[in-house]
């Protein structure tokens, strides 16, 4: 019975693994590599200065092997770079590049929607302030390069330039279908 | 050998359970409900109107035990609502509450960040317009209620009023060490 449960578990894993990396979709192909619960906790950690095995290792609780295998997968995808520390030259630090520091408002959103839905009783338990005007960071939709500010039920879907035909016909399909608020 | 595999995996599996959801931390407890693959996925096509099981099915390509097992997931933690459909009330129409619908935010982050890192060549397989206006909606990072766009190098991050006393120590070490661009 455990074995029958470890079987299956193995092939919904492989399966979701084949999947997700063709699909025509920058959401899908985005989890594919950081959509994995320690994955975007590391690149919080890496955000906030992290940047030791031993301290990542520490400061999130996690297993050595996951987090070994979990650094060499984003480090593969350029989402952290390795280099030797300037005191130890056998001790690494991984810093997020370019890429990676870009994933910062993707973690933002995550942690708001926390924030506003799961945390609401207890408030916050971490905020971003502007340094220079010491206000406080919120996430807005905008539209154009004015940047007015968009109605959530303003939204309109529509295939871009990436778009593969089945695309095409799905984002047709969804224009008048799209449900952004309840 | 696969067995032991399969162990190790059943064993990660629980691993990661435990520990997030007891986390001072916005970004691991909502992980904890859709940082996973395919239910962020099931909530993008919920977004575009999908509503039945047997749409949700072929437009994701997911095994139905899977889509049983995230749909009642996500209607447990208030996310999808379930109702007999009007014209057949042998058949259920999933719909995405308030809750549901502010993951948004989040979908178009990780999407418009998969754009710009992953699908760059091809271009955007989908964009979202403002209905009005037509023009192209966008994330901004603003400070109050003016709405002035922040510069991510002048982000400070402090603890807020849910922080457990952990998370304050954690968020006054991180203030000088933060890393918001490369």
């Amino acid at each position: 019975m455990k074995l029958l449960y470890a079987t299956l578990l193995i092939r919904l894993f492989h399966m979701k693994h084949r999947s997700l990396d063709t699909m025509n979709c920058s959401l899908a192909r985005t989890l594919e590599i950081v959509g994995e619960w320690w994955s975007l906790l590391i690149i919080r950690e890496a955000l906030w200065g992290t940047a030791r095995f031993d301290m990542f290792q520490s400061r999130l609780g996690i297993a050595r092997n996951i987090l070994t295998n979990r650094l060499t997968h984003l480090e593969q995808h350029g989402i952290l770079a390795k280099t030797a520390s300037a005191e130890n030259r056998r001790i690494y630090d991984y810093r997020l590049t370019e890429k990676g520091s870009d994933l910062f408002t993707s973690i933002l959103a995550i942690m708001q929607w926390g924030d506003r839905w799961i945390h609401q009783e207890q408030g916050p338990p971490i905020q971003f302030f502007e340094k220079s005007s010491g206000k406080e960071v919120r996430q807005l939709l905008v539209a154009g390069p004015s940047g007015r500010r968009v109605a959530i039920g303003n939204l309109d879907i529509r295939p871009g330039p990436g778009a593969e035909p089945a695309t095409v016909r799905r984002a047709e399909r969804a224009k008048d279908e799209v449900r952004t608020g309840s």
